[in-house]
């Protein structure tokens, strides 16, 4: 067996928290570092930020600089913003380090598009410093478009595809059922949609993604948003929807090319979602349907994905990938 | 776009001339030659034996060493054994001609298993002669196989894997309908099971591939055969299975490691079945559970995978490949 990944954890939110931990059971990584600025956490051990009960020998930094630049790693797993501008210069600083990336960062799952130049740079800071960073998670990441572009490998043509997913919000954590807007009403809602306070990142990404890999040059990329009201009053372990409020959110993202609507992503969270589910479906030769029942729960597939692409973009040629430009992942031990 | 890449279509049987119909719709490819050793194809115009209406200026070959010396190919589309020891002096004359491969043969989804050594060499003399080749195909190479590895991307850990394919063996072509015995009295079955003519060739194949990426260095593999047996005389368009007789077969291989069975590959194909589908259930955290109702299509799915992977393979790294190794398939154009 070949040397483990040495790798630094780099944001301690709840996705980051459990990566961490999910490295630790990893015969294939080794955990090295840890970088969070929150003062609850700089300065502690990571075992204890972990609650694993035992110390690590990990002391949780807020000053990424000195780490970064010690070469003791081999990658880091970036878990923080959203916003693929937004990291862009900690990207460049990660890739000048030496240092492979994997990040739930969900505008980098496809960066190119919405960042076209500074996309390019990364890329060509991370040819030169032989290093590979990629953007992915459940969704986008996964659900939505990489397993999507997948499904089309069986087909000698596809005119159009959609992609269902369907969230039962009321058993997921709290902070989620918030993000989703449940409990609302119609008005707040639309509010804070309006401010993209309600807003799922990465859609018109995931979207576009699969645009790409069809080969379709879209015309034009839409995005939607709204409530789902809730038609009954519904009650989950942390709060309470009253009938006509909202239960959740919707978010669609179409695709248009050459006059047609060839690309759907419907999205639904919401609490009380009645048949959760991710749903593929291609109109294609031959027709391709994919169900994953009760959907993929992103709480535990998150981290999990996150984790099992750090040997995929390792061993990848340098540069800045897509799910599209590693080799097949899986889950690793 | 870069330059199409030149492929020869080798086999003529229904997969490579349906493979080969779809080389010449696809931009990206461009069909440069042909070769079979059938006397009824021999010397005909390639379009004439496609039953395309029109010339392509290919003409038919029995006589591969010619062509496969000339370089003005790129990559070879093989489409004829099913055994990895039977096809290995021609798949090394290939990459000895400096010719990329993709094959349906069904054992080269994973040689490495059966033929260790035969599987070194050849992936030693595509280093040196900087080609790749891939055995792939739907059954084996997907929906029991690499669909199964890649849902296990999201998942921290898989303690158990089922994948199930129904085929309604009613809805195939005539060839597919004998070739699983359906009609056969059970006694003939039998006997034809025993004698390996009744055979899926590549379901332990597909077990050894799955179990490989899932880290399982399994103590066994099991694999049983039987007939479905028809409880009602079902009538196809080609043929009759009285009640009582075989309807098709159930063949299942099982992996064993560390005193589980850990691995099942469930496939059954007969005339009548009700609900035919792929599936796959993992015993994992999260747990997964992926369903293609009605089945993916192997007549049109094979030959659709089988041209999907050229630009794959082509832009691999030089080796002997499996379909982890090389980047996300999907469908090209």
């Amino acid at each position: 067996m070949s040397k483990p990944i040495r790798v630094i954890q780099y944001g301690l939110g709840a996705i980051g928290r459990a990566a961490a931990r999910l490295v630790l059971e990893k015969n294939s990584l080794q955990l090295v570092g840890a970088v969070d600025a929150a003062p609850q956490f700089v300065g502690r051990d990571l075992g204890d930020v972990l609650g694993l009960g035992r110390e690590l020998n990990i002391k949780v930094t807020g000053q990424p600089g000195s780490l970064l630049g010690k070469k003791r790693a081999d990658a880091v797993l970036h878990c923080t913003g959203s916003s693929f501008a937004g990291e862009f210069e900690l990207f460049s600083a990660i890739a000048k380090a030496g240092l492979h990336c994997v990040s739930s960062c969900e505008e980098a799952l496809y960066p190119a598009w919405r960042h076209p130049d500074r996309a390019g740079k990364l890329h060509r800071i991370c040819v030169r410093h032989g290093v590979g960073l990629l953007g992915t998670g459940v969704n986008p990441g996964f659900v939505m478009d990489t397993l999507a572009v997948m499904a089309t490998a069986v087909c000698q043509e596809v005119k159009s595809v959609k992609v269902l997913r369907v969230v039962d919000a009321g058993t997921r954590r709290e902070a989620l059922q918030r993000k989703v807007g449940a409990g609302l009403s119609e008005g707040e809602f639309r509010q804070l949609a309006q401010e993209l306070k309600i807003r799922h990142v990465g859609l018109a990404e995931s979207l576009v993604f699969v645009a790409d890999a069809l080969g379709w040059n879209l015309d034009a990329v839409d995005e939607s948003i709204a409530p789902v009201i809730a038609d009954k009053t519904v009650q989950t372990q942390f709060l309470k929807v009253p009938k006509g409020h909202a239960a959740g959110v919707r978010q669609i993202a179409r695709g248009l090319w050459q006059g047609r609507e060839v690309l759907t992503l419907d999205l639904q969270m919401y609490v009380g979602a009645p048949t959760p589910r991710d749903e593929i479906i291609l109109d294609s030769t031959p027709p391709m349907h994919v169900v994953i029942p009760g959907g993929t729960a992103g709480d535990f597939a998150t981290p999990a994905i996150l984790v099992n692409c750090l040997p995929r973009v390792v061993e990848a040629k340098p540069g800045l990938h897509t799910m599209k430009t590693i080799a097949l992942p899986h889950v690793i031990f």
